[in-house]
């Protein structure tokens, strides 16, 4: 039989990491394409013994359904260390959500209906692109430089489409291209987003991950107006397979994200959400945030220092100060796709900078790698593969 | 600052039994309102000691990443039940989704576009008309009789309504009516569905809880052309707050809903997927069934003895054979909505009707009350309190 699909379902196409994602199970893959948070940032036995606390003392509020808002005391964990480290206004409403991705998701449905326009970094996210475009959502790329958006194509961006109603922004350590945002260009991305009444959806997954350089403040915490939505998320912190996210908003939207929260899963995990909680009340975050720091220096060191050594100079890439991800330019002279495609014969899996194009037709010649997830030596391995490759494609 | 709120979510109004839920926290309130499961049904001490062993031996895997089609084990799982026991096909792809909310969403979002129209029982599951709504699909009602929708209405809704795209049906012990479809009706639904090209959404959350009459073959058995996804959920027999539903789906379809599934949440919570998939392989699950049903088999009994020797004839009310929920009906003499706030007053929560109509400014002389939440004597005091109430408001 025929389906007849939905005008904003019918052309969509599952994201490309999620399917490069189902090809990691092959062990001789080095995984430098998925988003995943190194295995050892995990705090697994803490997280084990305090399961089994919870389900013994306190099963039932584990087991049965909560409130769409979040767990009560993990509201309260969040709100006090985003007020506190984020900029985040006490007057804002916090809720947890099931994933950043949820986060961001919720925040389009609620502000833009179908034919409206969300204007993002190019590139930007590719889960955040397709959930602009399952509700009938337009993303409109602004280009990327190495301080953060041209403001100038911001500015044309919000003059030319009429029907924008946000800016989706990732201003530190920016996926997938690992650039952050300057003070001065946040500012005038506020500016704008004054201007022409638009809203912010700042994200920020990775914002506790810095590893070199200052902290630069949050959009959020520039925000006079209620004009940011900030979204955070404890998957590159404590665990992404839990899918505990969170946002910080102006009470108005707040009462309408909950409505589509209710509509798509009621309420985020209980369990997880209390795992979250019991871990912050009970542990120390911060020295366990700064493990991760440290891992994820010295992996990016190490990445860094191999393609310093072993990349042909026709290939150039971003040094980032935090996060997960590098983002690497292959000249003209190679085919970005059919370079992808070899090194996945080569047990290399990167992802292909189309992907993370606002524009799905739009060519790339950048892909994405991250140091996050594989060990040190398939670190060394993969650039050392990926190097070779690129010296035979430009022979 | 005015937000401009997206057409669909606009005039939404959070779900009137999820605020009824909030005040449940007072613990002088007897909860005849959610639809809440026993917390006697979770097997918490086998959950713990499974959460310490999976967190302890597989830690990765639950607190990693995961894919958006669901944890491989429990889909085998599921696959093998459903098909054994609800006459799903072999055929179909079987997906682990958030809870049966984001079974119905998703298959509402991959279905309908803004304008189009679904057809439901009326009254019907409130979640699932503002899942609709949000998608910008309105629920056009269908009168219910105690064998299920009134055939010839929903012909003529078919017929009427040439933007329709699905029919959702709760053929077992329906919520908020309690009743079950008969065997004739799921096959004349069915044929209508063949008719004008519909897809149904055949909503099965109770199916398992059983505890009086004869089993009814599921719409899905009868299915010969791929035209019915079928939704389920452990919420009713494991834990409603691990948030773990499931689809049996037609594979064209399984490909759109995994596409929308992952701009929603990526995947499903892994660890809850992993507690589940580890339940029923080491557990007796229809033996953890069998005791949920001689459970609400006893207390859906209690009510019903208590209803019959207090409440005046004046109010009628359904006589369930299995599931979660008693229908009642005021006469017209009796202002619902006044009798609800007053009975609130009592310290009995009870959700009005008008909260399950598809139209949603419809009058509703009826009210939902659940047996499984309270405990025996709240079952005793609460129906008493009503039956006061209704003769204080008769005289």
């Amino acid at each position: 039989m025929e389906y007849r699909i939905s005008d904003q379902l019918k052309d969509m196409k599952p994201s490309a990491i999620r399917e490069i994602f189902k090809s990691l199970t092959d062990p001789r893959i080095i995984a430098f394409a998925a988003g995943n948070p190194a295995a050892e940032s995990f705090p697994a036995a803490a997280f084990s013994s305090l399961a089994t606390e919870i389900l013994k003392n306190n099963a039932v509020a584990a087991l049965q359904y909560g409130v769409s808002e979040g767990y009560e005391p993990l509201r309260r964990q969040v709100k006090e260390r985003l007020c506190q480290h984020f900029g985040c206004p006490d007057s804002d409403t916090f809720l947890i959500v099931s994933g950043g991705q949820q986060g961001i998701e919720l925040t389009c449905k609620v502000m833009c209906s179908p034919g409206d326009v969300v204007i993002c970094e190019n590139p930007s996210f590719i889960g955040a692109l397709n959930a602009f475009r399952s509700n009938g959502a337009k993303p409109v790329g602004v280009p990327l430089e190495n301080d953060g958006m041209d403001i100038d194509a911001l500015e044309a961006a919000a003059r030319n489409n009429p029907r924008a109603k946000l800016i989706y922004v990732i201003p530190t350590f920016q996926n997938p291209a690992g650039i952050t945002t300057s003070l001065a260009k946040r500012k005038a991305i506020y500016e704008i987003a004054c201007r022409y009444d638009l809203v912010i959806l700042e994200d920020n997954p990775y914002g506790e991950l810095r590893f070199a350089g200052e902290e630069i403040p949050t959009i959020k915490s520039l925000d006079r107006e209620g004009r940011v939505v900030y979204c955070g998320s404890f998957s590159k912190v404590l665990s992404a397979g839990m899918r505990v996210g969170f946002l910080s908003t102006p009470a108005p939207l707040a009462s309408k994200i909950v409505v589509a929260k209710q509509v798509e899963d009621v309420h985020s995990n209980q369990l997880s959400q209390m795992l979250c909680s019991a871990f912050i009340e009970r542990y120390d975050l911060d020295a366990h945030i700064e493990k991760i720091r440290a891992l994820y220096r010295q992996k990016s060191a190490l990445m860094l220092k191999t393609l310093d050594e072993y990349m042909p100079a026709c290939v150039s890439y971003t040094r980032p100060q935090g996060g997960l991800f590098l983002w690497c330019t292959l000249s003209e002279r190679i085919d970005m796709n059919d370079f992808v495609q070899r090194a996945l014969t080569r047990f290399v899996a990167v992802v292909p900078g189309t992907a993370f194009n606002c524009d799905e037709k739009a060519p790339s010649q950048a892909f994405r790698v991250t140091y996050a997830t594989p060990t040190e030596e398939q670190i060394v391995v993969g650039v050392k593969t990926l190097a070779s490759l690129v010296q035979e494609m430009s022979d």
